[in-house]
């Protein structure tokens, strides 16, 4: 959408309109507030703490050799090739580069899409270590309203790590997938007055059928986030928007307020909904590769960091068959490569990513509104990149 | 809504419940973005200014006789009385005293109603203190869309003082009013299928129509403000929202974004979609009393808070029988109170204002759910209150 009003052939018409198709996309990423109802996870109101800088221009200089090529692409060019919105590069706690793009400014939001599952995560290990979720308990002893789905006799480790065993099609590309009637039973718009089918994501979860032994097999399935909200909500008594409000964005000196999507309920979608700056996004990889270690007040207990860096069940991960990231695993919520760096990423599709590198001590963020949705088409021209950044960064040291 | 998530029966159910109505109300009034989409007012990523303090705990011994009572109400019993959910009382620029109740914390935000319109004109008198805007110019000279409609050949001046003619019906107690329609058009939710109305606020104030002469009478009827927006939009080439941001928020070291509700293609209700955090608009109350300065910076002309203080046609406007407002007038979307003080505020459903009282040097923000919508049933309570008030503080000194 440009100018306003913007005329009626750049609008984003919603919200019938397939806002999230490519070129809408790029417009639409930025805007999640402006077509949805959210509801906000505040900062609270004192002064952000600014992030210090350091900025190296030699980063424009580096160049890669992307997957399946034989062709070196440059920094420029991958920009590009990325749609890449936003780009923060961290490193030994500083910005070493910074770039806005398409929709997204420094005081602007962009929506973080499945990264929503990361910090979902993130929430339930940190009441794992401090004690207050037993990730080896059943669902259905913490959430009885879940005992006869598909969840109540899968352990909380099993949701985070999802494992479950599930009768859950999330293939976006079958017109006749389960995660069409989740996304109907999710909507925060008036339901079609033919409409018969569970009402938000609570009552949607508990008609997921099983669907095999649970712990067998690594399965994508973004149920098992709002699941994992739903526990998470039981056991702290918040919803998981205010939950990272006081855990994350109001003790971390973010600069803007963030915000979820939610159901017509109010309950907000912890697999996906989360919209947020850029540096924002960047106190968080902060966070992580700090061990929960911010300023001198440790927020999180270490041995949260070092269960997700641990990895999951490398077998389990493997029957998925990620061709992009061999040797990986999936913890908490958590993409861990299986790379010398030991590096590991919260992702969402179209290219987004708070990329971890512990080794050279770097924090990535990237938005991007590619216009693919899956992480395999954009792997290949992104990952090469980030391991050469981190490669820069030890080699300049 | 009580609790994560909450039992059915505290819930608020979005969007087809009528969350409008008392007691929903008082949940309402602080969650508007939980129910519609909408867009920010950014405040920018500075830190803020905090307001300086200087509380008085001696206002919690002001009483006051309600208009048409022989019985003094207390301090107390007032706050109850006008369901006050936040009160923020400032003299000299110093917080004297603050309240929050209800839905309201000093984090959140809550509806500001109609005070909405206020900012609108204030950003139109700006304009045209800058010469930007002709308030002496019709309509259609500026927005030539609005041509075949009654804005067409009313003065900006007009629209902005709402003495234009209208064939309008703004009675929510008839279900046959104008209104009704007005808030189908503006609707940002998916329309039925059988709808064939305008599409949002633009398209619907296109096909107003005259009934009568502009400039006789005061005719309170918010197609006006959102006619103002659409001047603003064409004049500044950005939305209200965008320009409350530029010429506001940021600037006035604001704690909070602010938020307003738009229709399905975007535009701000630029009559009633603002949500704002308290002392924020106790920030934009201060830039009013000091006409236009904040600290040593002149952030529009002092004639702009000139204009609006000298009122709008008092014969004009006590056509329009306001019983508790005898001798006032109404300006730029401000509502000029006949009193001794020279007080004007901004003024909105179930009790909102912002009260400016030049002489008493004071600024009181009020927000509230009062049960009835109507000013007229609340100023019994609230208007001697704060004569009160301003009586005590001028007393004081």
């Amino acid at each position: 959408m440009t100018g306003f009003p913007p005329p009626d052939d750049k609008l984003i018409a919603h919200p019938q309109s397939n806002y999230f198709s490519f070129p809408k996309l790029r417009w639409t990423v930025c805007h999640i507030r402006e077509l949805l109802p959210t509801t906000r996870i505040s900062r609270g109101i004192g002064a952000p703490d600014p992030l210090p800088y350091a900025l190296d221009n030699g980063i424009n200089d580096i160049s890669f050799m992307p997957m399946g090529s034989d062709t070196q692409m440059n920094w420029r060019e991958s920009l590009a090739a990325n749609y890449t919105d936003g780009l923060l590069i961290l490193h030994k706690g500083k910005i070493v580069y910074e770039y806005y793009n398409g929709c997204l400014s420094e005081t602007g939001k962009h929506a973080a899409m499945s990264m929503t599952k990361s910090l979902t995560g993130l929430l339930a290990e940190v009441l794992v270590a401090e004690g207050k979720l037993d990730d080896e308990a059943t669902v259905d002893s913490l959430v009885p309203e879940l005992k006869n789905s598909a969840f109540g006799s899968a352990t909380v480790r099993q949701v985070m790590d999802m494992t479950t065993a599930l009768d859950y099609s999330e293939d976006y590309a079958d017109p006749e997938a389960d995660i069409w009637q989740y996304s109907a039973a999710a909507s925060p718009l008036p339901k079609p007055s033919d409409y018969s089918g569970p009402e938000g994501y609570f009552e949607y979860l508990q008609t997921v059928e099983q669907n095999g032994d649970h712990g067998d097999a690594f399965g994508y399935r973004t149920v098992n986030s709002d699941a994992l909200g739903w526990i998470i909500a039981r056991v702290s008594g918040k919803s998981v928007a205010n939950l990272l409000s006081e855990r994350l964005w109001n003790p971390l000196g973010t600069e803007q307020d963030a915000y979820m999507t939610i159901d017509a309920k109010g309950t907000p979608f912890a697999g996906g909904g989360l919209s947020a700056g850029l540096r924002d996004l960047g106190r968080i990889g902060l966070l992580m590769l700090n061990k929960g270690k911010y300023k001198n007040r440790q927020l999180f207990p270490e041995s949260v960091v070092n269960a997700i860096q641990a990895g999951g069940d490398k077998k389990a991960f493997a029957k998925a068959g990620y061709t992009t990231l061999p040797g990986g695993s999936y913890r908490s919520m958590w993409w861990i490569f299986n790379n010398a760096n030991g590096a590991y990423a919260a992702r969402g599709v179209h290219g987004q990513t708070i990329y971890i590198d512990p080794t050279a001590n770097m924090v990535l963020v990237r938005f991007a509104s590619f216009p693919n949705a899956s992480n395999s088409k954009i792997d290949p021209t992104s990952l090469p990149l980030y391991q050469a950044v981190a490669d820069y960064l030890m080699n300049r040291d």
